[in-house]
Formats: structure tokens, C-alpha cells, sequence
């Protein structure tokens, strides 16, 4: 069998994962980078060769999917439209209340276009929504909750860098371990916003910046950090260097339910991922496989990782799963 | 939409444990228990009617799943091929070893039906399998575990019971905190048996029994205990009955691997269960409705859990699903 032709619309942190993740998958085979930046300005990590996106439709017979690394906030609602009419598709769309006009909006262009297109793929959403479907169709009568972390929020990060006197900073979301053994004990606990996550703050000021101000403004930050316990930490530019430039991540997804006759069951699904970005490409190379498997059975349009079944994520044939993993 | 109709073959444990996981799926209807037994001397937990299986051929536009409730060594190799002919079924056949020989009888008898069969059902093979399968193929550089326990194994609680002068036993297995620690640290350990697992017996000796030679037996019986390090403590009938009756389980699938660039992963899954066997019922009652669904749908054949997307296992439609769970 011929090797999967994987490209990859967007050099970033995601895009450069996925460069290397290809390299773990020997049945897949990277083509090449397409960038909205001079691509002449790209060293990618591989060597593989840069290209224009303004170019991307001259190179649609030799890709067999395309795999789009872009923010979900203004990248991806435009982006993966234009390229699902022209490729097969893959992206990490993480908005979770605006996936259904992502779906909408990407169903139209695929099918149009004759392509299969996977949205939201990832660990979350993604490998913990498969996580909360399961356990939710197994046990019925019960509740599911998911934490996150200990890890970097991103989103959370920049937050903190908007704030007047902020110089840099880092942010880690942190799962509170009360709430965890609550729910694992299986007393379907109510928990709120501040019950199960604190929000801990590694702050840069810039010199001669009012701190007590800073601390008020980022504990006070409405959606942010206002519903969560906070702490603001001020550290120097090298310990922030130093000691906060990973950006690991993780978090469980956990459902407690009871069957008709009173016994209890716990399911339970972690992570726990020395680099964020890295895995989260792992997870879409693993899709982009699924993904060229079920267009070439004839597959169009918007899918989610709902839809697809388990081994079409594997290199392995359906015999060999049966008798290695089964 | 009406509802999926269920009936079950066999009715035991797992029977049981199925009439009532239905009680807790609003969107499905138990039909009928089927048994080899005298149908006169059952009582269903909810009163549902009980029909000889020999009689099981007048009911094939009656049932749209037959989930078959019985034991893997002798009755399912048999009883699925011949039902797979009738109905769309779903069993838990566990012999791993032997998968392959129950898929391709299987999967014959059930195409000439016009029939979708899932063999295999259940948490491990099921549940586990799929996360073994979806954790490889995400971190394809790096090692798999599993863990069982702390839970009862009715098989070795079965071969106690066959030693001289054993009048009732229980096994539990308990997987080994020290290899946990260690493949969730990351370092990838080489773990034989006796590493991974310990075996716990609670054995009631018959009154004057030569207790030394009954605990030597056990722990030098090859294949069940010579590989573990083993326990054997003697209590009384009225002990056994009053600590050790319940059915407990459970264990853990945990993948740890490493990026092209060297970072960590570790995804970890996990089931504690008051109750194997009304668990392992709750994954086939589940698997019913994805088999319903698949079928109508036109596939024919058998299939294992690796071949069902997530969202067929759920009631909700895939716009709740997407609007809902990712």
C-alpha cells in the first residue's frame, strides 16, 4: 500500500509538531509546509519544502490530506472551509460553542468539493469527547466531569500579558485534588466553577509597576479569573525563563454512574503530556490516517472524531488488531 | 423513532445484569430471555417473558439485537455462529487468544444471515481494547500496559475450588502499586508477570483438610499461581460469605511514550467497578444500539468494538453529540 501524502497548512507550534510526528508514522509521508508568511523565511524542522498557501490548488493531486494548523479564533472558521473543497482535511477547531457552525460551515465545503473533513480534533475537544461519549452511553444513570491540568492555559497566559505593567507571564491551570477525590469516590458530588479548578499566576512586571494594582486587576478579570481562586506570583524574566518555558499539559475525564440494582462504576481517562502542542499533533496525524481511509472508501463531507471508528486510527490492519489488541 | 428491541440469550450474571441495564436506556425495549433451561423455573428480574432457545427461529422479526450472555470456553462458540445466522447479536467472547477463530466463524454464519454480529463486547476485550488500539496509534513511539484489579477472577477463584480438600475459595487479583509508579513515571519498564500482578486466595478448607499441602498446591498450580506471588489465607464459610460475595473489578490501560523531539506522554485508563459482571452488561447493552443502528444502515458481517464510532454507542442524535460532548 502506497504511503499517506500528509501537508500542512500553517507553521507554528501545532505545524512544526506535526512535521515531527509524521516522521513516527512510517506509513505516512510528509510533503510539504503551505504558509501565509514568505516561505523562504521558513526553516522547517525536517527540511521539507515551504510553499505559499496563495498556491495551495495547484498541488491538489499530490496530497491526500492536509492537515490545517491555525487559531481557532480567526484561522480556522475561514481557513478549513477554503481547504476542505479542496483536499481532504483535518483541524484542531477548539472553540467548543461554535463547533456546530464550524461543522456546518466545513460540511457544505467538503461536500461541495467531494472531500472528507475532520474538525476538533485533538485531546479536548477530541480524545476527551470519545472519552465522555463512551462512558456516558455505558453509564447512563450518573455524571461525567472533566479537569484540566496541572498545565499552561494559553489563552489564560495571554490574558495576563494584556494587563498594564505586565511584562511576560505564564499561567497554569490546576485541578483541585479535594474535588477529584470527591468525584472518584462516586458521590456524584455539585461542584462549581471554583470547586474544581485554581488558577495559578507567574507574573513579570515591568520595572517600577504598581504590583498590588497588577494582583487586583488579574484576580478581578472577569471570565478569566474572577470565578476561580487565584494567585499571582511575581518572579524575574530569567526564573519565568528558567522555570516556566515548557508548556505541559493534561487533565482526566471522569464518570461515576450506578447500575439499576445500586453498584457503583467509575471510569476514568488522564493524560499527562510533557508538551501540549506536541501531542495535540500527534493526535492529528493519527486522524489524518482515519481520515484517508475513510475517503478513499467514498466518505464526504464534515465528520467529528465521533465518527470514526478505532482502528482506522491505526497503521495496523483490522487482523492484527484483533489478535494483538483486542 | 421507535425502539431498538432487545432480547437476550442466556441468563445468568451477565443475563441479568442485561435485563437490567435496559431498565436504564429509554430508547430500548427488552423483548424476551432466552434459555436452555426449563423457561418455567426463571424469574426475571423485571418480569420479562422467558422463551426456550430451542423456539428461538420463530422470533426473528420480534428482535432487532440478541445480546448472548454466555461462557466463553463452551457456549459461545457455538451459540453465536448459529444466532448470527437469525439476528443482529452482540456476545463477549473473552478467550483473546481465540479471537480470530470466533471472528471468521462468526462473520461467516452472519453474512449468510444478512446479519451484523459483534463478538467481543465488554471491558476488556472492549472498552480496554479500544483504548489500547486509540493510545498506540497516538503515541506510536513508546510501550502499553495493562492492569487488572483489584478485582475477583472467577477463573482462578474456579481452579481453587478444584484443589482437594478446597470447600469454596476466592481469588483476587492486585496489580503491583511499585509497576504502576513506574510506567507512569515515563521510564518504559520491562515488568514480567510476577512483577505486574499478585494473587490474593481467601480459602475455606474442608473440616481435618492438610491446610500446608492445600496452600502448597495452590501456589505451586502452573499457569493460574506458580507465576505470582500468591497469598493463601484460610478463613471460615461464614467469613468468605460475609467479605468476599460481592464481584469486584477493574484495572488499567496505561500508554506512555515520547515525541520525535522527546517529550512524555502518558495517557492512562481506568474502570473500578462494585461489579463486573453489571458492568461488563452496562458495554453490551451500549454495543446493542451501535449494532442496531450499523445494521440498519446495511453492514452485515462481524465486527469488533474497534470497528463502531463512538457516536453510535450513544442515544443522542450527532448534532446533541457535537453541540453537547466535544
Amino acid at each position: 500500500m502506497s504511503k499517506i501524502r500528509v501537508a500542512i497548512a500553517g507553521y507554528g507550534n501545532i505545524g512544526r509538531g506535526v512535521e515531527l510526528a509524521i516522521q513516527q508514522n512510517p506509513d505516512m509521508t510528509p510533503v510539504s509546509i503551505f504558509t501565509r508568511r514568505d516561505p523562504a523565511g521558513i526553516k522547517t524542522a525536517t527540511g521539507i519544502p515551504v510553499f505559499s498557501l496563495d498556491n495551495v490548488a495547484d498541488y491538489t493531486d499530490k496530497i491526500d490530506v492536509m492537515i490545517i494548523c491555525g487559531g481557532s479564533a480567526t484561522d480556522l472558521p475561514v481557513l478549513t472551509p477554503k481547504l476542505a473543497g479542496l483536499f481532504n482535511t483535518v483541524d484542531s477547531f477548539d472553540t467548543h460553542a461554535k463547533i456546530p457552525e464550524q461543522f456546518a460551515r466545513v460540511d457544505k465545503a467538503a461536500k461541495a468539493g467531494g472531500h472528507l473533513a475532520l474538525i476538533s480534533s485533538g485531546w479536548d475537544p477530541g480524545l476527551f469527547s470519545i472519552n465522555r461519549v463512551c462512558a456516558e452511553a455505558v453509564l447512563p444513570a450518573g455524571s461525567s466531569y472533566t479537569f484540566w491540568g496541572r498545565g499552561v492555559s494559553q489563552g489564560h497566559s495571554d490574558a495576563l500579558r494584556r494587563v498594564n505593567g505586565v511584562k511576560d507571564a505564564k499561567q497554569y491551570t490546576v485541578p483541585v485534588p479535594a474535588a477529584m477525590d470527591a468525584v472518584r469516590s462516586g458521590s456524584n458530588p455539585e461542584l462549581s466553577t471554583r470547586d474544581k479548578h485554581t488558577r495559578e499566576c507567574f507574573v513579570v512586571a515591568e520595572e517600577g509597576a504598581d504590583l498590588s494594582r497588577i494582583e487586583r486587576e488579574i484576580k478581578e478579570m472577569p471570565n478569566y479569573f474572577a470565578d476561580y481562586d487565584t494567585t499571582v506570583t511575581f518572579i524575574s524574566e530569567e526564573e519565568l525563563k528558567r522555570e516556566h518555558s515548557a508548556i505541559p499539559h493534561g487533565g482526566f475525564v471522569i464518570r461515576s454512574g450506578e447500575s439499576a440494582a445500586g453498584n457503583k462504576s467509575i471510569i476514568e481517562y488522564s493524560l499527562k503530556l510533557d508538551s501540549n502542542p506536541e501531542f495535540t499533533s500527534s493526535v492529528l496525524v493519527a486522524s489524518a490516517r482515519a481520515v484517508a481511509k475513510m475517503a478513499a472508501e467514498g466518505k464526504t463531507g464534515c465528520i467529528t472524531m465521533f465518527d470514526i471508528p478505532p482502528a482506522l486510527l491505526s497503521p495496523k490492519s483490522p487482523e492484527e488488531l484483533r489478535a494483538s489488541l483486542l
